[in-house]
């Protein structure tokens, strides 16, 4: 593992790393934030970011660090995708490839060989964080953002004994339907819709699976709520199935870090109360 | 004057505009952050950045919106130095031209035409700021960072009447003599440094300018301190003065956003407590 920057940061350090992916097959990057020396090792709180970004847009405007280390959590910021000179890509589509792993492990070729998100942070880079920093892997809490939103629904819903707490900003709840993720799951996982279900926050809860209770923020004002997020369709799954759901809707507030950055403070105390 | 976009953050707006300027020359964009409406208009905190920076680094990394909302106070973030294609400039200088205006107002041809940040910021930008936007001009301060530490120095110290309160992050408190300023001078100014002396901190303390209290944060791992920022010049020119300077070395802190945003709080707080 290679060590890109660290810098001192509210008490803490902002760190980012580079490492080769035997999952991936690339070289991936990511930020974690080591809140300051406690008695015990912090908890880990995974954020996963949306359609574009990298490991750096949350760490650069997400303002997580000062009740980050206030709180003594660990943030994990990974890349949203495998990316380089041999990972095939569609270069001028935002909503596939680079920048648009989806958090799942594609079964198409050629995206099969290193589209593995799913497979990648829940194993490899997970493996990687336990044994490269002092932290407490027994309490593990994720969260993100549209996109990203979608991936911590999904890792969550799927390993409600990994992940002790979740929450989402503006997440995509149904990517299954929604106008930027169905033509990209058709890619990664091939035209047999059933095998989506399986990163599909909605068709996850509709068959069968469960977690304790999560937190959603979502801007009103959010020029993708109808077309990609459509928050409704979460809260109706989430009744229907008798799970526990915090949905706020925030009048004014769009789409942007902007957003994400005003109610980051609520999500950390979210889940350092469960960690 | 030009919207260029409009956020909620906060409970506040941060915005971005963009107007023709009459002193520079050219278009210019600035950022402004307007708190929550409360019973009476906040007041202005201007925050100048430094080399290669525009009105967007901060407003993006800064994490000031927080605690501007909470106390009430309007935060403006003007760019750096005129741009655009009749600008003259040096492309592969980042120490002067683009991105490198260093406050001050060129006398020198060809760049005398539009390089005027210090008239541009006092007069033209505080003119249009005070008709568009419901903030109390008579309560104004001055930060920055590094070039902008500089210059909310030479602003504050130049025109105490003016404002209220004077804080820096790293500042160059003498560019006459710092490696990536005094070339940048010479072009500006010409080569009669006693000219100089009019936007170089020290040389106007010793030159009779006061201003009532300073504070100035310096990460100790700064890879600039002994070449560029040097604030044990800044230490003496207020001890032989007689003038108050709060300055504060941190152990382990370099030069980058993690360090500023880890001293935000301190200065809005120190800031507010004047305005």
């Amino acid at each position: 593992m290679e060590v890109i920057s660290k810098n001192n940061s509210h008490g803490g350090v902002q760190g980012v790393y580079r490492h080769a992916s035997d999952i991936t097959m690339c070289e991936m990057t990511f930020a974690l934030f080591l809140p300051p020396l406690g008695l015990t090792p912090p908890p880990v709180l995974w954020y996963l970011s949306g359609l574009t970004c990298n490991h750096s847009n949350v760490m650069e405007k997400g303002e997580y660090r000062r009740l980050a280390a206030e709180l003594g959590i660990a943030i994990v910021c990974p890349d949203t995708s495998p990316r380089g000179e041999n990972v095939p890509d569609e270069a001028d589509n935002w909503q596939f490839g680079s920048g648009a792993g989806f958090y799942l492990d594609a079964t198409e070729a050629p995206f099969s060989t290193n589209y593995k998100m799913y497979s990648y942070i829940l194993n490899e880079l997970t493996d990687l964080v336990a044994e490269n920093f002092s932290v407490d892997m027994t309490r593990q809490g994720v969260f993100g953002h549209s996109m990203g939103g979608h991936g911590a629904l999904v890792m969550a819903i799927r390993q409600p004994g990994r992940f002790k707490s979740c929450s989402a900003f503006a997440p995509i709840v149904q990517p299954m339907t929604a106008d930027w993720s169905s033509s990209a799951f058709a890619k990664y996982l091939g035209e047999e819709k059933e095998t989506w279900r399986a990163y599909d926050a909605v068709a996850l809860i509709e068959d069968g699976y469960r977690f304790p209770s999560i937190l959603v923020d979502q801007g009103e004002a959010d020029s993708f709520l109808e077309s990609g997020l459509r928050p409704w369709l979460l809260e109706k799954a989430c009744k229907d199935a008798g799970m526990k759901l915090d949905l706020r809707i925030h009048p004014g507030f769009d789409h942007s870090y902007f957003f994400i950055s005003t109610f980051m403070e609520d999500h950390l105390r979210w889940h350092s109360s469960s960690l």
